[in-house]
C-alpha cells in the first residue's frame, strides 16, 4: 500500500475527529476529554478478529458498525452515555486503500447515529489477520452504574427486543440454516450483522433507578444470566414460553424446534437483561412504550444458584450449549 | 490450554483490578472511574504485535513492560499523571497458561511502580500473532495539555535522557551490531526492552508551564521532531555535537560513525523532546536536577520548516531513516 500511516489517518480517519476538540485531529501523542460536572466516566474494550469475530468477506462497513455496537452495548449494560471512542487497527500488509476508506466510512456513519466521535487511536501492522480493538468512552452519574453482582432475591427477570435472531442469522449466513423465507433470512442476518446497543434503554433503567441488576447479553441468554446470578448469589428461572422471539426466528423454529437451543445459548444479540423489583412493573412497561421497544419479563430470580429454563409444561429444558468461551 | 476466559481473568487479572473499586474485580460489563476535581481525563491507545514490535523470544514479562511503557510515554507527552489501563490480549490458540500468568506477573511490577490499576480488558483467541493493546488514562489540570503543534519560534528544543540506545540495543539484540563490552550490551538491551516513561517530567513541564511544545521520540528523533516543527509551522535545527549519548552509545560510535543515523533515525527512545523559550532555561536546568535526569538543549526552532542536523563545522548531516511508517 502506498500510503503511509500518517497519510491515511490524515485522510480518512481525522474527519472522524473534527467534532471532538480534545482529539486535536488525532496529531497528539492522547487525547484530552472532559467529563462532565456530576458524571463518571465508564469505559471498555472489546477486540474483534477476523476469522474470529467477524468473516473475511464480511463488508468493511458491517465490520466497523458491529465493532462499535459491541462495545457500546457493554456501555448500555452499564447504563452509561457514550461520547466517543478509541480505534487501534493491525492491518495485514496486504490491506488496500479502499478497505480502510470504507471501514472509516462505516465508523462515520456510525457514530452519526450515536451523536459520538472518535478521540484517538493506533495503526499498526501484522502477519496475522485482520484484528480491530476499540475502546469507547460513556458518562453515568457520578459514582452509579448498572452491575451484574447487585440483583435480589423476588426480583423479576427482563429482556429487551427479541432473543435468537442473531444465532439464527450468523447460522444462515454460514450455511447451516435454510432461512423461511427471503424476508426472515434478510431480518435475521440483519440482526446478526448490525447488533443495536440499548443505550437509551440503559441510561433510562439507571437514571429511573427502575433495574437492580443488568448486563449485555453477548455470549448467549443462559451463559449471561448465569453470570448475573451467580455474582448476585442467586438462583434465575426463566420460561421458555415467555423469551420474546421476533416473527423471524418463530418461523425458523417452526420449521425445526432444537433451534431452542440456538435461543438459549446462542450470542450476539446484544440485548440488556436486567433484574427489577416486581413493584416497577408498570414504569417498566411505560418505559418500554416510551422507547418503542419490547421489555419482556422472562423470570425470576431466587435463593440458590444456577440457570433453570421450563417449558410450557414446568420441565426442565437443558441447555446444551451455555455461551462460548474464547479459549 | 484448560482454563476457560472467565478463570483466567479471575486467576491473574483481577487481582491487578483489586485496588480500583470501579473495576468491580474485572466483572462487569465496563469500569467505572472518577476523574478528580479540576482535572481532565488524557487516554491513548498503542497496539504491539509479536513479530512486528517485540519478538517472539521476549520474555511476556518484558513485553508487559514495554506495552505499558510505551503507552504511559503518550501519557507522559500529554503532561498527564496516568491511573489506570485496560488490556485486550489476542491470545494464538498455542499461548500457554504460563504465559499469560507471566505477562500479568508482569504488569502487575510494572503498575506497582507507577501507582496505577488495571481497570478492565478482553482477551480473544486469533489464528495469528499474540496481539496487544493496551488503553492508558491518564489526569491533567482541566483543559490543559502539552501538544505538538504549540512551539514558537525562538524556542529551544530539548531533550531528555539519552538519545539512540534503544536502536542501538535492537541492533545488538537482533544480531546486526556486536556490543563494544558486556556492560554496554546489558545497558543498551536494557534501554531497548524497558523503555522508561518520562511521566514525571512531562507533568512538570506542564504544570509548571515551561514548555510551549512536547512529544516523545519513538519513531526517532528526526521524524518525531519533524511532527512538532511541520505542526508547528516551524524549521527545527539540531546540532549533532549537543545530542546527549549514554557511555554506552558514545563506546558504539567511536568504533563505527556510521551508526550517527541510527542516534538521529531509530525509535524507541521514549524521551521527551519539548520545545521551551529560552527564558526558562535556568528552571529547566533547576527541573533537570530535581529529577535527577539530563534536559539537554539540543537547537532551536525558527521561521521555516523541516529538520535540519548539523555537525560541530556547521555542515549538515543528511539523515537516511527518518522515523518508521507502519506501512
Amino acid at each position: 500500500m502506498g500510503a503511509s500511516e500518517f497519510d491515511l489517518i490524515a485522510r480518512y480517519f481525522a474527519p472522524l475527529a473534527a467534532a471532538a476538540p480534545g482529539a486535536f485531529a488525532l496529531t497528539n501523542d492522547a487525547a484530552l476529554v472532559d467529563v462532565p460536572d456530576g458524571r463518571s466516566l465508564v469505559t471498555t474494550v472489546d477486540s474483534m478478529v477476523a476469522g474470529v469475530h467477524f468473516r473475511d468477506e464480511d463488508r468493511p462497513t458491517e465490520i466497523a458498525a458491529k465493532l462499535l455496537a459491541v462495545n457500546l452495548s457493554d456501555l448500555a449494560a452499564m447504563g452509561a452515555r457514550p461520547f466517543g471512542y478509541l480505534v487501534a487497527a493491525s492491518f495485514p500488509q496486504t490491506v488496500e486503500e479502499a478497505w480502510i476508506a470504507e471501514f472509516a466510512a462505516g465508523l462515520g456513519s456510525e457514530q452519526a447515529i450515536f451523536g459520538i466521535s472518535l478521540l484517538g487511536g493506533d495503526t499498526t501492522s501484522t502477519t496475522g489477520p485482520l484484528t480491530l480493538s476499540l475502546t469507547a468512552f460513556g458518562h453515568v452519574p457520578s459514582g452509579k452504574c448498572l452491575q451484574r453482582a447487585t440483583a435480589r432475591a423476588g426480583d423479576d427477570i427482563y429482556v429487551s427486543g427479541w432473543l435468537g435472531d442473531a444465532a439464527l442469522g450468523l447460522d444462515i449466513l454460514s450455511g447451516r440454516l435454510q432461512a423461511s423465507s427471503t424476508e426472515a433470512r434478510a431480518q435475521l442476518v440483519r440482526r446478526y450483522l448490525r447488533p443495536t446497543p440499548r443505550l437509551a434503554l440503559g441510561a433510562a433503567l439507571l437514571e429511573m433507578e427502575l433495574a437492580s441488576a443488568a448486563l449485555d447479553v453477548s455470549d448467549g441468554l443462559v451463559a449471561d444470566l448465569g453470570h448475573m446470578a451467580r455474582q448476585s448469589g442467586l438462583a434465575a428461572g426463566i420460561e421458555w414460553a415467555a423469551l420474546p422471539l421476533s416473527p423471524a426466528a418463530r418461523a425458523q423454529l417452526a420449521r425445526d424446534a432444537a433451534l431452542r437451543q440456538r435461543v438459549l445459548g446462542g450470542g450476539d444479540d446484544y440485548e440488556l437483561v436486567f433484574a427489577a423489583a416486581p413493584v416497577g412493573r408498570a414504569d417498566i412497561a411505560k418505559l418500554a412504550r416510551r422507547l418503542d421497544l419490547p421489555l419482556t419479563r422472562i423470570g425470576s430470580l431466587s435463593p440458590g444458584s444456577g440457570v433453570s429454563v421450563r417449558d410450557e409444561a414446568g420441565r426442565r429444558i437443558a441447555v446444551t450449549k451455555a455461551g462460548w468461551a474464547h479459549f
